[in-house]
């Protein structure tokens, strides 16, 4: 029985596209010879944004349905105004597949720089919950630009879909050997969505007992993650938050630069999108000075999602390699790319 | 003439206690002989709701408006559920007096240990909205408890009072010698909240030239924070927002037991009231482990906004050489207390 891979990929806008050209050569490298990877790229993103004003049609929000996952590289550019591209792309994306699971993992690599002094040993996941909270842009803003301005932003939270965020969570930590659960919110002033949140965590975590639980406040949180980043195995936590801790937890294990991520719906019924932490940084759009290890990441968890686990782990033990092997020695987005299929064929 | 200080005093819950006492201490050697240091004591937090169910009456609320400053230890008891004591007492304060310019320093002092590598320079201030956003306490629950539960969290955001704190900012930043403001919000995301936010700043920003100004997402400025705190000077941020860089501005110079806060009111139509960015810390209360510097440091806002300029500067200064000091023996909070009562009388 020959196997194949309906792949959309979405390069983006800066550096999307160099990084995603070489996610896709270790994504080629690293399959069986007997898988079909089969892809079709979508423009979307600031380009197609200025030549036509559409952000996501309707047509290609149907034809992406159609694949079984989708790589995206960035979103996002200086010339188109905030929130434009994120939310009628990125988040758009995120909430019609219902990507209710965004799966960060963080680790500190060998070889790889950190701002923390001692280099605390760094290995947890974030679950962020991707599809409700304050992302659901349901707010406004009323007497605008006046003096008399109000202006609403409406965190959403449903038992639906905390549920089965936390249910994950627990999934995620129970096949880990440390077995840990923390709970990042803000209980003391958020009260509604607070309790609500803390009301099903205690509650699913009795069908876990093998999971020891924590609970800490996002503000406090923060400090661990600089402090004793080692405390935490996986974190579950809203979305908001969940955004906010990720850049921190990246930051602490290396840099944007490495930090993968899958928005991932687990039943299946849409395809999941894989994507680098990190932005467009057009700053360096262009210069190969872009690191496409993140998208590389991201690849090795769209390998685990769909099942070919082995694949994943060659991807994740080249570029543990691969850092491992750094010199000092400056390589272009290419470079890199080309020696982590090399490693990934080894 | 003679002057006079009317201070209310909310020791509060765990550490509260002790670490009040020392900043009373301090604050009595430092004041010049004519001035009239009276202070009354309000029994307010867990002990006092567990023996009444109060958090805050409004006869002691009226109390409390007729006084020039507030000092306050610590609240939250984890015999208490939480947000009681929070929303009842400490937030309702903020509130009911208008404290709209939370205001926290951040400085990397001599001597101090921080979790980050290389010891970068770090001396900036937060100012913290202190009556808006998130902590409305604007939400609610329908259907609580069950399958079908939906809680929200409404972030209430108006011009006048984003304006005036806005403006409170470019002041500060005005006067510091590299009069540079950064706004830090997530406007790609939170869109109505994010864009008044963004065009008042913009807006005031025109009346001061002089001030150099910049825009962070929220989730970008935490990767700053551990990677590139050099690079703040003032920020202005929501309270949410607010509440969790914080407590990582903490973390990077040298932990919470020495971030000072005030909760200001500019206008001077309420008290403002000063207290330790750390909270009640019950596993070390009454154990004389406390580090009461983080409420020296509170003493010395609340000078300064009692136009005690000199004195507050002494007490800054003490607690500057105090830690310069440190040898590495382990000091009682009364020990600490005693030291810097002593220097600053020097
Ligand atoms: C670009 C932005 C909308 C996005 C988010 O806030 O989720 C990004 O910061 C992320 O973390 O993926
Ligand atoms: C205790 C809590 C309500 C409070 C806040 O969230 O503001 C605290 O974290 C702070 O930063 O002063």
């Amino acid at each position: 029985m020959s196997r194949s891979i309906r792949l959309a990929v979405i390069p983006g806008d800066g550096i999307g596209q160099e990084v995603v050209a070489q996610g896709l050569k270790v994504l080629s490298a690293v399959l069986p010879q007997d898988v079909k990877l089969e892809t079709r790229e979508y423009d979307l993103g600031a380009r197609r944004w200025h030549a036509t004003g559409e952000t996501l049609p309707e047509a290609e929000l149907e034809s992406l349905k159609d694949h079984d996952a989708i790589l995206l590289g960035a979103i996002g550019d200086p010339s188109v105004p905030s929130g434009v591209l994120e939310r009628g792309l990125l988040l758009k994306l995120r909430f019609a597949f219902d990507h209710y699971v965004n799966l960060r993992p963080s680790k500190l690599f060998p070889n790889t720089p950190t701002p923390l002094a001692g280099r605390p040993e760094i290995d947890f996941v974030v679950v962020r919950e991707g599809t409700e909270g304050p992302y659901t842009g349901n707010g406004g803003s009323l007497r605008t630009g006046t003096p008399a301005e109000v202006a609403t932003e409406v965190s959403v939270n449903t038992a639906y879909g905390v549920e089965r965020v936390v249910r994950d969570a627990y999934e995620r930590a129970n096949a880990r050997p440390r077995k840990k659960l923390t709970l990042v919110h803000k209980n003391n002033v958020l009260v509604y969505a607070g309790h609500l949140w803390k009301n099903i965590f205690d509650r699913v975590g009795q069908e876990y007992p093998d999971v020891t639980t924590d609970y800490l406040h996002v503000d406090a949180a923060t400090i661990f993650f600089v402090t004793q980043p080692e405390r935490f195995d996986v974190i579950v936590t809203d979305n908001l938050f969940g955004d906010i801790v990720t850049d921190l937890a990246a930051a602490v294990t290396g840099g944007i630069g490495l930090a993968a991520s899958g928005n991932i719906n687990p039943t299946g019924a849409f395809p999941s999108m894989f994507e680098p932490v990190h932005g467009s940084a057009p700053d360096i759009a262009g210069t190969g000075k872009a690191d496409p290890t993140a998208t590389v990441l991201s690849v090795a968890l769209l390998l685990r999602h769909l099942k070919y686990e082995a694949e994943a782990a060659r991807v994740e033990t080249a570029v543990t390699e691969d850092l491992a092997a750094r010199d000092g020695v400056t390589r272009t987005t290419d470079e890199i790319g080309d020696a982590l299929a090399i490693r990934v064929t080894a």
